[in-house]
């Protein structure tokens, strides 16, 4: 079996039931009681609601994805408790050696402190070495791992040797209310009323969520980033 | 505007991303990973997880009703916190005339005592007391209501006098182990490990909402029927 | 059994584990480990959490009130469902006759359109017309109430008749993030960022609760203030 | 910074407002309103409540422990969604050397089938390789770590080699239904109605809070025991 070495995330939407329209309906229920479901999309509902923060009609639009992405992005992912998760187990699997190292591209020195991180580009020599360092250990850790196993050690033991940076695949559920939540402090954006500082990798993977909620609820995206980025 | 009296309750399906495949799919992912996407319906997979009380693959599934109901029944509704609710306000609309009556199938009289009350059938005397009572009374308070509003008085403060039996519609969204959940409370049935003594009205609404439940997940339907209608 | 009107609340805090020692040590753990428990107070650190919207260090401080409110008021209360409710039940216990009657200071008409209302006082013929309104009808329909139950109807379906300003009885648990939504919702200020417009009695029984948070817990209730009174 | 292998976890009870009383005090206020409030405690009661699975009453009853266990028992923790969490943070802190290797009486051989797996002791030798092949790739990972935090990576870059059986500490708050819950799924007992399957590490955690539990509410922890261990 041989080693994987990624930089990328796997986000894909399996299945949806997602769209400005039930924003509307949901919505006009309040006003028009039953009446409500004949009712069409607009716009200006829509940014009436996140512009004051009625939220619960952003709850009845869902999103399932399933996401490959390191256990390290996985422990910050799943303190989102508004979602609904099943992953991967190391318990009842026998995990794929596929490690994360990062790319060239991802800043690697932070300065400034806690709380107000800033974070900027390494220097070859920091990547270079950084880089082989995690495949070396990611190696070792993984054929540690192997070894344990031949030995007839069960699965959820010899599973404690492997490092943060190996992949796990899990099916993550979550409305469209949660999801603007997940965004609001999972994406780094000059837009945003609050910053946040997200971990660069559970960045990239929120980016690629965002994109789906984007193409099926284009006016709810629209006035999120209108207002702030804030979760309604 | 005429009054209207009923004894029975709207219960549309308005939306749903609900499979029996996507509960085993959900459920493989910790065996196979990414590869539990391609993998298919078994009964047996989902009768081992209901049996097994393995809850978060029956997360994923998702049903969005419109329920008309009277107030004590979403006062009842609405202790379930594992939902997302819309409601019709009547802060900012004028309620409809619309008010429950038993119809004369409904038990009215409780023997045995708190926790465990058994419910017998009413008097002929008994029920058309009740019924003749409650329509004037309902007329007398929506009478009363729209006189407030006459006067000018705001919609939050006038339907302050308006009874518990009017209706109000809502939308309700669940998701399938929520939906277990709410049905091993709400309805009575023999099959039940567990005794649940729902009142009747509440009891017809999850009726209606478990037709659906049954249509679009048959397996996981039987299974929760087969293993006691437990939530797992 | 005499009737009872008030315009009053009850809001009786019974229990609580708040102070603003627990912010400080929760939150600190992120940087000092185990450490962060032998930590003080800081009302820098709390000012920074709140500013920067680190919510779940304020999720360790718990308070329980037992609360009298008519049922109105409970309609929009559970609509909250980061909390724990057990509420008097009108299936397993005769109703009080005590019901909710605006006072003389409750400003009864509004102006203006749904979703940003204002409210103004009444006249003095508005009021008294109302008042005497709602005393009748709650009145009449109490009496209802104890006509059924003594001709045999069960209690559940004998309180259909009542209205939803009789008064009911509640325990309601709350963490100090969760309180924060709850009073930049159900409170009214010129302090808060977001406007909203919450109906006047739960706006009153939202004023006592956070006298009691504000005595527990000064700095971080002087932090929310401070902040535009948004949940962190 | 010399290096620590440990095979035992830190579970301390920082805060709790806890007691049977309380469980008894909030269903009594379904029949008795605000005169539950001066009612005593009743193990007849609280055994009602557990067999007949009304769990409400469980939720006022909280518990803040501080505990520090290797990140794998961490992963399956943080499932529990109704719970409160503060942890230590990689991004923010450097992680101290201190990493879980198992002790002798760890069962380490899994027979059977997933889902129903038992385990089995490991021979001596496959002990012995086990544990210093654990203390071996622990002391790789965490000098790779500082070696990195040397060169000027960042902290939440350079963690990303260290391997699952790394301590961290959090502050976990849950209240006694939720408990319930997280015991009934991460205990393993004869006396469970349903069996299961928890990983050793997470069991041993679950058995030091289960005995806080016990001491604090006697009576709910009996009924609990007495009904199967499942959550009402």
């Amino acid at each position: 079996m041989s080693i994987i070495f990624r930089n990328d995330f796997d986000v894909n939407l399996v299945r949806s039931m997602a769209d400005d329209l039930y924003v509307c309906q949901t919505a006009r229920v309040s006003t028009q009681g039953a009446d409500s479901y004949a009712s069409g999309e607009s716009k200006g509902l829509i940014n009436f609601l996140m512009e004051n923060r009625h939220g619960s009609p952003f709850e009845h639009e869902i999103f399932t994805w399933m996401i490959s992405a390191p256990i390290f992005v996985w422990r910050e992912f799943m303190r989102h408790r508004i979602a609904s998760y099943n992953e991967e187990s190391g318990r009842y699997k026998q995990l794929e050696p596929v490690f994360y190292v990062p790319g060239p591209e991802r800043p690697l020195v932070q300065i400034g402190k806690p709380g107000a991180y800033e974070f900027v580009p390494g220097t070859s020599y920091q990547y270079v070495n950084l880089a082989e360092a995690l495949k070396l250990s990611s190696r070792a850790a993984y054929n540690l791992y192997l070894g344990e196993l031949d030995n007839g050690i069960a699965k959820e033991v010899a599973r404690m040797a492997l490092p943060v940076n190996i992949y796990s695949t899990a099916y993550v559920t979550m409305n469209a209310r949660a999801l603007m939540n997940f965004l609001s402090l999972r994406t780094k954006s000059e837009d945003s009323t609050f910053k946040s500082f997200p971990q660069y990798e559970i960045n990239q993977v929120a980016n690629a969520m965002e994109l789906d909620f984007q193409r099926l609820m284009p006016l709810t995206h629209e006035a999120f980033v209108k207002h702030g980025r804030m979760q309604p």
